[in-house]
């Protein structure tokens, strides 16, 4: 299992995955799912991922390597994409690619073809933008009113994005409550743990504001860990109890 | 969709389930998922439901209309069971009874065996107990570890669970952080809606102590609902933000 969180705030992005990988509770493994492709001063793009590893890697390694475009007879990359919209179409193409080439095998293996990608970032000209790409290659963009989107096991964490996040909350405040999410996650779902990698990236300026793996002992996130799970307490002990008597 | 939680806390037992079916998002409706079975001073037995709602109808209609036995001929009724144990195993009886007869025909129609069953209550010479049965018919039982049971849409209201719910509850503070739970879940899946019915029946005593249907609009869960966002609100923002900078 995965979990992976992207923000798009009014400020920048902010993207956090876990790192755990299993075949089997019997088979864990920590490969990193948040991956950056940046040229400072002109480009950032971050690809996180959710589904078959196998899948995933594939994709990336068209992405960095190249893909083949059958009309232009040219290779082409993350890197040298020139706005983010065809940075997005270029991964549902990388996506297709995969899927041509390896999804009879998958299918005779009865292997499902699981993928689920985001790709955030901001190239120069243009605005900061945040897209969940499918396993067919389509997509589908964060905006305003939803400005956050997730992948893999997003269930657990999403009633406290629902409640906190908003398009206008402050990039920190954002990768604060994105952490919270992960946690309250990981608490329920094994299949998603630490390390976490997150990245934060403010809005025009080209390059990562933050990039940083969270231990499990990291002493910041232990603490929130702790300060939430009080918070939480000591908020439903306050309220009054319910007043209900014998009425249905 | 459904959201049905019961938790087995030391002072006795809490049910709580939301009452919105859906055949599509186009075709929603209000039933009871909640069925309480109770002769004052003797027992007290309560059944919330999940899953195809023809089944879990037809499954309470042998409840109470009577399962016939065939190895001793007699009827069977969930008022007419001894224990905890054997009610949980004539619910099992009951599930399997409707996939004999029902199972052909909406496997024809590909209509999937939907049904999951939480049965908890307390039956005079036994303890308070806590049943969730599948639809095979077989069943597990909280326990002190685990003292609360989900069905239906469980994961959005998890995380609460598993932070604020212990043994040793107070049972009108697991109602309190029942309905936090139920209030997650309606906001992030609009297949689970209001009213919401409760029960709460007190350890030994052999009646409800509590037994309530909670409309959209009722004060005290609108009151809730508010101080539990801007009690997560406060917490947050009260923290500090993450120190980290670019090192990964």
């Amino acid at each position: 299992m995965t979990y992976c969180v992207g923000l798009l705030l009014h400020d920048g992005l902010v993207m956090i995955s876990d790192t755990r990988t299993n075949a089997g509770v019997d088979d864990i493994a920590t490969f990193r799912k948040l991956h950056i492709f940046e040229t400072p001063e002109e480009r950032v793009l971050a690809i996180a991922s959710a589904g078959n590893l196998s899948l995933t890697q594939t994709v990336l390694d068209y992405l960095m390597e190249g893909l083949p475009n059958r009309s232009t007879g040219e290779s082409e990359t993350l890197m040298k994409t020139t706005t983010m919209f065809s940075a997005a179409q270029l991964v549902g193409r990388a996506i297709r690619e995969v899927h041509r080439t390896e999804g009879p095998s998958l299918e005779q293996h009865d292997v499902h073809f699981d993928i689920a990608l985001l790709l955030g970032g901001q190239i120069k000209g243009g605005r900061p933008r945040l897209f969940m790409i499918y396993a067919a290659g389509n997509f589908i963009e964060a905006s305003g009113d939803t400005p956050f989107l997730q992948i893999g096991e997003h269930k657990y964490g999403k009633p406290i994005l629902d409640r906190a996040i908003r398009y206008d909350t402050d990039l920190m405040d954002g990768l604060k409550i994105g952490l919270i999410s992960m946690d309250g996650t990981m608490r329920s779902n094994l299949a998603v743990g630490p390390p976490l990698d997150c990245l934060v990236v403010r809005r025009d300026t080209y390059r990562t504001e933050l990039a940083h793996r969270i231990t499990e002992d990291d002493p910041y996130f232990l603490d929130l860990r702790r300060r939430w799970g009080e918070a939480l307490t000591a908020a439903h002990r306050s309220f009054p109890k319910p007043p209900y008597g014998t009425s249905a």
